[in-house]
């Protein structure tokens, strides 16, 4: 009796919970997508082409860790581009600032953008959030009033100290990437965003225990873009083996908050190489990575 | 029993309620997205490109601030554009001659359209309208009939006196724009055009509350595209720190008016510069808004 | 009883009428939207520009009023295209005869199509058909049969013959046009081509309604376009006032044919200027219309 | 009683017929569109453009008629495309050939293809299949026997040599043609394929009598593209009147099998000349067809 | 009653079945579509003809039989390409390498990418998960304990070596390609990610029945490419008779696994030929494959 009791009053408060998940927010991040003018390159005068390749990866190596962020460089697979360029920075200032100088380079007359992606890093914090709206809401606070404001910069404030590290990641220094956006559903039966918050909080804990299990394999990094680019999100996976990408997202598929609600957009995949062997990459081959001494 | 009788009452009469919101509609509205011809341009002669530049910065910084309206220039983030150029002007001819103005300069030889939008700024009524309406009808009044007609132009004269400023706006001199289209559905099952206009009068203040809290830190300016564009509005964002743009969207679209029916287009990100700075900017950095005395 | 009676067999009447309107057809009609290769034009030599404009002027004055119909031009707003040319003719054969003939033009060559639609004026005679079949059921005939086919021949020529100013119109001389391509829904719930003939009459019927509220501000030409383009209707709306599209077709939104059947293409917002001010237009301004003295 | 209980043992058998309809395959048939490059062509000298003028001529009057097949030229209507020239072969090695032949043209240079269609001539035998499998279901033989298979085989045999000329047609010599690609519906509620067969082949059935009534007036070749392009079927209609191919397309919307499983492509609609006039409408005039003594 | 009580605990260990079905991975593959650009490769004198047509079929042949894998030409039908460059290779890295060799390929210069595909081979296991699972299952096993995983590995090991000649395939030798790509539907009602997996194992192989009665006909390769490309899975038919192609398709386009839940993308089709032909097939005529002595 007092079980159902309290399970009733723990229904009850669920249904009172705010819809709106708490997010931190971390780097800013940019994926440029090019494709190689291969042809017009190719009838560049080999001394044009050097200086071409030595300013290009002057500005790219000095990008790789700049003091504002990073910078990485990737083979990509297939039609869509050739060369996948990834920044994470501190502003959308300095994404801007990197654009521009990529822009200004020689190697840029020869660099057609087919695609990019506008985002920054997000830590969705689903269980954060109804832990703490749960307990104000047992204590009777209202939303939005002064003291749930106050206790809900408090959490944002301790989380953010706390996952420092993940909103300002390192960009993984493994060889495979694969990048894609995703939304989630708003179907006219099946919306993600009309489900109760608790629910999604379930959704979300099954489907990170899967990444979890992949966890040495893969690095993931999910940044947030809605009101910044054409999708929701952005799902940058980092791996030493890109079979695991395949892996990874058919099993994810299977889990409701995917199955049910995700919607996939381009997928793109990529082989990470260091700035300072684009003058090889840029001959024909694709250097190794990490690099070695004989690139 | 008063009370039941008086409710059966107004719901009757918000079932007689004709469909249609009330809107005002003011400034004529242009966005023109480009992508700069990079390669081409650097190739210029210094002379031409100086002189380019200088035309154009003459034509931009005259329209920034000119009789029949403001333009404002945004250095895009991504592959979707370069530039974006926002025309506020008095009339459709106005925004056509804006067009023809730029396009005969020397440095539209060098921009490439990726992509426009055609609006008028808009303020929907769904208050004043559903007020208004069941105030008629508690009067017995048709629809279309000469006395209803005369108080829906009362109404509509009295609004467009007291909003004149937000008809007629300043584009706001914030340093970040978020821009996107954006329709309601008409799904089979879940179709905004056929929910009783008091239910979206319901549905549009809540949403508006959303907005009002974040009324300090972004300015908002909705344009109506029916009969123009490709999609109903177009929603304006303007701010000092983008990440707003990211909670506030994202915190909209939990609430029913987006949730259900809110469809989302293409979002554009740019980084406010003025006219006069347009050389430094095709110089391939970013000035600084508003302007500093060293660009 | 007597009127129940009555009720029943027009209700019985009206579940064996055959499903397709009738129709009738007047003008071919064609929309071709350009964009102008400024850079190229600007680079001619001036001699060359006054020849081309020269050339294309003379051939577009004369198809302004020809003997086979009549050709109007609209400097369109945006990035869709520059240049709306419309032509009305007797014929698809004209229509084509029309396009090679512009298409050999020196002024051709700076001209990129964006776009274009091929559609005929198109009558729908949801009422009289209804009137019609419904006579016709009622003295017993069948579908199909030579009586039937009969009347039906003669009530077309009837009206062909009532309608012909409409069927065969001038394109008004208005300064704005507003054009977009639309389907009816054929969706899994909501399917316009399931729908009893006489639903769909009561709901064109209402949706007429609207649009002869604005009969004096806009001009509104149908052309059917099944079988011959990529959307089932083509509409062109041709005002003094461009906010009229807005708000006519906002209102319309909301009458069930549009807001749960009508599907909406793209739109063309342009302004009309006359064939002798081209050399003005590619000058680089807009031309008043109807045309002034200065131009 | 007997009726009763023949009709329940039909539907019986009914409900046990394999789902897929036979159907009989002929001609292969590429459908290529091009768009002229008219300010190249023009700027061609005299002499080159009628040398190229000349062998397009020759390649293409001889495939208008040869050994393996046939082609037909159209002038296109609207930015599709100029011209569509439509092949009739023996196979894909013969379409392919074609293909590569005038892809070798010196005329080819300016012609930019802009889309096409690979498919082949298909008669679906909706009737014969249900008789054929009610009446062996009725022998109590089993689907995929020897037997079964045997009887199919036979029933084929009989009407592809019945058929023989409507699988290889000739390109029947009409003004006028409209091609669009089309697929079955297969939405959650509403799919084609799940459709019982015997309700399929009363659909088509009633879809064909719509198609006999318009036959003086229209001839129509249906061909399968399934596993060779993006949709399942290619309608092409051929007729001296434009305006039927409106009047039966959309008659044909209101029948069910359209109405409400019919999803259409892109519409294209040309005018016929003959190859040996090929120099005249590359000149600017569209020919008349048949042609004339003064082309 | 025993039997029911079977009945009964075999569907309770069905409904605990893990949803996610076992895959085996093989070759990687590279699908690359191309559009020549004749024009400039005719205007090439003969002699950098000849030497870029010497360069290409050298490094073409190497790759159609190395140490890597395997690379096949094949001579599309239709506007989507010209020429598909089919790749099997050991790893991602020598696809990438591949492409890159041939990008640094004078003949490279006159190919314009339309379009690619990234996947691996993949052998779905639904037979054996559900039997293992089954098995696992009534042993009273969980999944994702030590025990579960180290049976999974020993039954995937078991099968990879059973399988490794389809994990591995050679490109069959045969004159016709049908690639196409395909997802599974995540609808809002009908969701193949949410069907039972003992269900889903019904409908596939029934679905690999139809493909069993075509098995001397066509040679079917399944590559799986969710995390690498746009669709799910993509489809590679080789077959000595197009008509294959459709008569399977089609007719698998009715079983559940396809009519319900199968979408499908963009369909190419080619005639094989061997790199030491492309010289035959650059001048313009289809060569035949085998290979002739004549070519």
């Amino acid at each position: 009796m007092e079980n159902d009791k309290r399970d009733e009053r723990s229904h009850a408060i669920a249904d009172t919970l705010p819809p709106v998940p708490l997010t931190l927010e971390g780097a800013a991040v940019l994926h440029q997508m090019f494709r190689v003018r291969w042809p017009a390159w190719k009838t560049l005068a080999a001394a044009e082409r050097q200086a071409a390749v030595a300013e290009a990866t002057t500005v790219l190596t000095a990008m790789e860790q700049d003091g504002s962020g990073q910078t990485a460089l990737f083979s990509l697979l297939g039609h869509k581009g050739d060369l996948l360029i990834l920044h994470f920075r501190r502003s959308f200032d300095d994404l801007n600032a990197a654009e521009m100088r990529l822009a200004a380079t020689r190697l840029a007359d020869f660099l057609e953008p087919t695609a990019s992606y506008l985002s920054v890093v997000e830590l969705g914090l689903y269980e954060a959030t109804v832990r703490l709206y749960t307990a104000l809401r047992a204590r009777g606070l209202q939303p939005d009033t002064a003291e749930w404001v106050h206790a809900v910069e408090a959490e944002l404030a301790r989380q953010r100290q706390a996952m420092a590290g993940r909103l300002w990641p390192q960009i993984p220094p493994r060889r495979y990437l694969c990048f894609y956006p995703m939304d989630k559903k708003r179907g006219e039966m099946k919306n993600w965003y009309q489900v109760p918050i608790t629910e999604r909080q379930t959704m979300m804990s099954a489907h990170g225990l899967i990444g979890r299990r992949y966890a040495g394999q893969v690095t993931q990094i999910i940044s947030g873009s809605i009101g910044f680019d054409d999708w929701e999100w952005g799902v940058d996976l980092f791996a030493d083996d890109p079979l695991v990408f395949k892996k990874l997202v058919y099993e994810m598929r299977f889990d409701e908050a995917s199955a049910v609600y995700g919607l996939f957009g381009t997928f793109y995949v990529g082989l990470r190489f260091a700035a300072a062997d684009l003058g090889i990459w840029l001959g024909g081959r694709v250097p190794a990575f990490p690099p070695t001494a004989s690139g």
